[in-house]
């Protein structure tokens, strides 16, 4: 079963997944975090089918997030690393934890952040960082940026309308709004 | 090609992905953000084969990410609300957009997340609220919580030896690490 490229899209989501939206990669990626680097830890944590394995961390690699060095010769053996743009993942998989932890636990906890100094479990929450304010709904939203086209951009006034009249059917259609 | 369930994993990380690893669940938890809750609005948005969005719809609706509400009774017509388990998951479409801007648009943004206010880019950064610290991977990071099961305390063990000798390999095995 072939999935559909995200890459043509044009909202910085979809294109996020075309590198991390294959079964198995942001867990490759958590495993990396872990300190694992080679092909027999990973496979040994995840249990994962070989190939499978082999065919996620191509992947991961060719998208620049994992970066492949030989660290034996003979036999040849090699490594994965994360780059700096998978280590730049790491917000994201912070925020599917905590995500995780207060939603699917009802038996406790397996696994929490906390602060290295405190001891004290962390409470992850997105902040902006120019203003320092939570970065809740009422006071943030996306809007269009400079590349926008127009699929994108009748897509954030197709938001923008329901946010304003959340009851009301938009005047304008959908159609087309991918791009 | 049937994927395994992460379900049975302990980690939260596994557990979210159960819910949302599917190709186009984010996508359509994206749109149901953008206002979205219409079988039509949906497919208009995503361009999807109807028989993969209306599955997608029900895994999501059996995750209690979406409720599936009659809007019309003749004919009978159904709409998809974000639970607040759903709108929990705001922070990571947040992280992920950040990430995508900063690492695909080469081009340029396309969509940018502002203060509703001032109109200014926001710069979405994760931040412990119990200490107001942001959370970098120096100062946080994961430990076992009250119902770590063995498999899980020792990947966080070999995380940890890995943190503090990155050049070592740890003197324990990973082996049937996942439980």
């Amino acid at each position: 079963m072939q999935r559909k490229s995200f890459d043509k899209m044009q909202c910085p989501i979809a294109r996020a997944l075309e590198r991390v939206g294959e079964w198995w990669s942001i867990l490759i990626l958590r495993d990396a975090f872990y300190g694992m680097t080679r092909f027999d830890e990973f496979q040994k944590s995840l249990d994962i089918a070989p190939n499978m394995l082999t065919k996620r961390l191509t992947a991961l690699v060719e998208a620049q997030l994992l970066e492949r060095r030989q660290y034996s010769e003979k036999p040849p053996r090699y490594e994965y690393i994360l780059t700096e743009r998978g280590r730049d993942f790491r917000p994201v998989l912070w925020a599917l934890l905590e995500w995780g932890n207060n939603n699917f636990f009802p038996e406790g906890h397996s696994v929490d952040l906390v602060n290295r100094k405190t001891g004290k479990v962390a409470k992850p929450v997105v902040v902006d960082s120019v203003s320092g304010k939570p970065m809740t709904a009422e006071d943030f939203g996306p809007k269009a940026g400079p590349a926008a086209t127009e699929g994108v951009r009748r897509r954030l006034a197709f938001g923008a309308a329901k946010r304003l009249h959340p009851e009301l059917k938009p005047d304008f259609s959908i159609d087309k709004v991918t791009s």
